[in-house]
């Protein structure tokens, strides 16, 4: 069986793909390059698809910074030393992080508009044309505030839209949306990874890197990941090799 | 109220704009480079939107042809001198037309996988940062074989999954997906935005022009055209001015 796996180079999205790869899934990885701060995203996907050894890896452009508004795509300053509550969503396919230190602040400044229906229907487009009906999504939502597309309704409202919206599913194909990761903590994804042998030295995960590409450890997204390793008892080789470059 | 309408330079996204806009709404124009083989399409979409005085014309790239296998896309020929029936599904939104000459015959050459998906999964996202809930396809089915993304349940399970994507559905708002010439045939559709005083001589449908950029006359697009301006009676200016020049 083959799925589109969404792959942006985060830790999410190749315990995902893992986790499929295991089902006995063949893997087609496709990344989105969507108008982001930096290029160590994409670079980090195609390790992270050399390693799970995907049958194709494909990249595709689409500029939402085009329609502006967001930290990730490059408009704005990223936050830094925030607090990163327990209560907090994750998608790290595309990277997302909520103002977990702000009550109900609306749209979080990392907040990239429509991002998860868009790259599904990229994923789509690509599954439709391989003859797939199996898409995967590093999706995670511990709690689904403020972050509609990572809810299961928004997912189940997807693959009704690919059954009808393709000829697969008008002949009777099902398709599913698969997001492995929904329920989990960061401290399980981790420990789940770890224990399907990942190697997490390959992913990126953050928003705003220093100029040699090592982690900033400040922003959201590695405050996330610090929080996740130090649930799952393990060491962040990312953050082991930073501390020894230092030494 | 503003509406973000998918405009191709092609005359049915022209004309599905125009009824909008006679029904009151200020539009946001987006038209999207998906690979075409050629950039008369967008030329056209900025002459269309300038006519229209819509508020904002924005542009977005996005290569489908990655994904591969469309004639649209630049990887295989442009077929010509077929015969185009009555019973012709045609989205003028990227330009689509079925190979009705051959019942039965599967997806046709001038495919894109998962188009309207994928155009308006990026219509949502300008829509999300604008705080609108309408968006505008041109969308046109005459019978719906073989063409699932023109049919009122794709276009129903996209408003729903507009509601559950994003922050202003999840708080109540309900969006719309209008496509004003769902049931009309292509001579309706002239006659139509002939009497809304359009210039279709702005516009572009040829999926093969010549060098100088006039229309080929052989293509399936040309010869939908064609038949739509004999059946509303009229002159097509594109056709004119090609004569024209010839003299």
């Amino acid at each position: 069986m083959d799925a589109v796996v969404l792959l942006s180079g985060g830790l999410d999205s190749y315990t995902a793909a893992a986790i499929m790869r295991q089902h006995g899934f063949d893997l087609y990885a496709l990344s989105v390059r969507y108008g982001q701060r930096h290029g160590l995203e994409l670079e980090a996907a195609r390790a992270v698809a050399a390693n799970l050894g995907v049958v194709e890896h494909r990249e595709i452009s689409v500029d939402l910074s085009t329609f502006g508004g967001s930290a990730l795509t490059g408009s704005s300053a990223v936050p830094k030393d925030r607090a990163v509550g327990r209560a907090v969503v994750h998608a790290d396919v595309g990277l997302r992080t909520p103002d977990s230190g702000i009550p109900d602040s609306g749209i979080p400044i990392t907040y990239v508009p429509a991002r998860n229906t868009v790259f599904l229907s990229l994923a789509l487009a690509w599954a439709e044309v391989l003859g797939a009906t199996d898409l995967v999504i590093g999706a995670n939502a511990i709690d689904y505030s403020g972050y509609p597309d990572c809810r299961p309704a928004f997912l189940e409202a997807f693959e009704h839209l690919a059954a009808v919206a393709t000829k697969a599913g008008v002949e009777g194909a099902s398709f599913r949306i698969h997001a492995p990761l929904l329920a989990m903590t960061k401290g399980e994804i981790i420990r789940r990874g770890l224990d399907l042998g990942l190697d997490y030295g390959l992913t990126h995960s953050c928003y705003d890197p220093a100029a040699g590409g090592g982690p900033c450890r400040r922003c959201d997204s590695c405050l996330l990941r610090a929080k996740g390793f130090e649930e799952a008892g393990a060491v962040d080789p990312l953050v082991a090799r930073l501390l020894r470059s230092r030494d």
